[in-house]
């Protein structure tokens, strides 16, 4: 699904129904992290016009993401807060290699993962939280996830040749399973 | 003017119309980097979430402004490009004090007087360019910018009472006129 290499453990969502104000605090976090990645890979590839007007779009989204998650925080009395980072970004980050323009298929083929993975994460709350209203919304937010996913590959093959793209895809999704698979101590929404 | 210490000096338009292009494609980049700004200012104070809120309409609206500026720079054909930045923000960025709140404080006021000064060089342009349709684009960008500068000042006073962020914003007004007076060597939108 979504280039990536394995599916949520089942454990996950009844960790999450243990710890769910804490997940959905850290999901607000996610979506003010996806806006500012699409604001900085802006920043760094300026000259590229298409690129950062595609990215322009994914930052707004974000942030009207955002702007939900508080709306829903709200309506439950969760005070939203500083929460301790996950390493599931840190550790994906580390895979990105430092010369251009291999860094910025990296920059950008992480920044698909982690929408693909947030999908996949939606669908599993979707269709495994006992919250009609939570339901919902991951069911609502699910495809636009998707479709950041498919614009960030594509972008990605602006600085490399699609075969190139598509072989380093395969490599990073590989590494983003084995990075996902054993959990973390604190529930978040990549652990 | 919106806090502002001085006038634009009568030559800048002249110079503007001599280097159009330039100050076209550095206008791209001011709105790129305005929306920047308060992304930065939005994970620098992620706890305070009034002011996340305020912040994420801004960065949707230099944004937009930031398509806007890309799309006349299109209909020209002028290819956008990086620029040698002028030195106005950071001279600014350099007088923000290095302690919270204070350093909350300068931020915020500073990227208000930076959204002043911004409309104060619109409305310039809207009255003295020849240009029909640079004359109404620069008019029809005046008003949120103005909106920004208020926003800005309000934000502020989440960090400080009303008249210590009254009093600060003219000692940082008056530096920032001390800053934006002699003109820079690149002719650019805050030089």
């Amino acid at each position: 699904m979504l280039s990536l290499k394995s599916e949520t453990r089942p454990e996950w969502p009844v960790e999450v129904a243990a710890h769910l104000n804490e997940v959905l605090i850290d999901h607000a976090h996610c979506e003010k992290k996806a806006a500012g990645t699409a604001m900085n890979l802006i920043f760094a590839y300026v000259d590229r016009e298409p690129l950062c007007r595609e990215l322009s779009e994914i930052v707004v989204e974000e942030l009207e993401h955002f702007s939900l998650v508080l709306d829903l925080l709200g309506r439950r009395e969760i005070r939203f807060r500083r929460l301790k980072p996950g390493q599931y970004g840190r550790k994906l980050n580390d895979l990105v290699r430092k010369l251009e323009p291999q860094r910025a298929v990296d920059r950008l083929l992480i920044a698909g993962l982690i929408e693909a993975r947030s999908c996949e994460r939606f669908a599993c709350l979707r269709d495994h939280i006992q919250d009609a209203e939570l339901a919902e919304f991951y069911g609502s937010l699910f495809e636009s996830e998707a479709r950041h996913h498919s614009t960030y590959v594509r972008l990605a093959t602006m600085f490399a040749p699609e075969d190139v793209v598509h072989q380093r895809l395969e490599v990073l999704a590989a590494a983003e399973a084995e990075i996902i698979a054993p959990g973390e101590e604190e529930v978040r929404m990549h652990s």
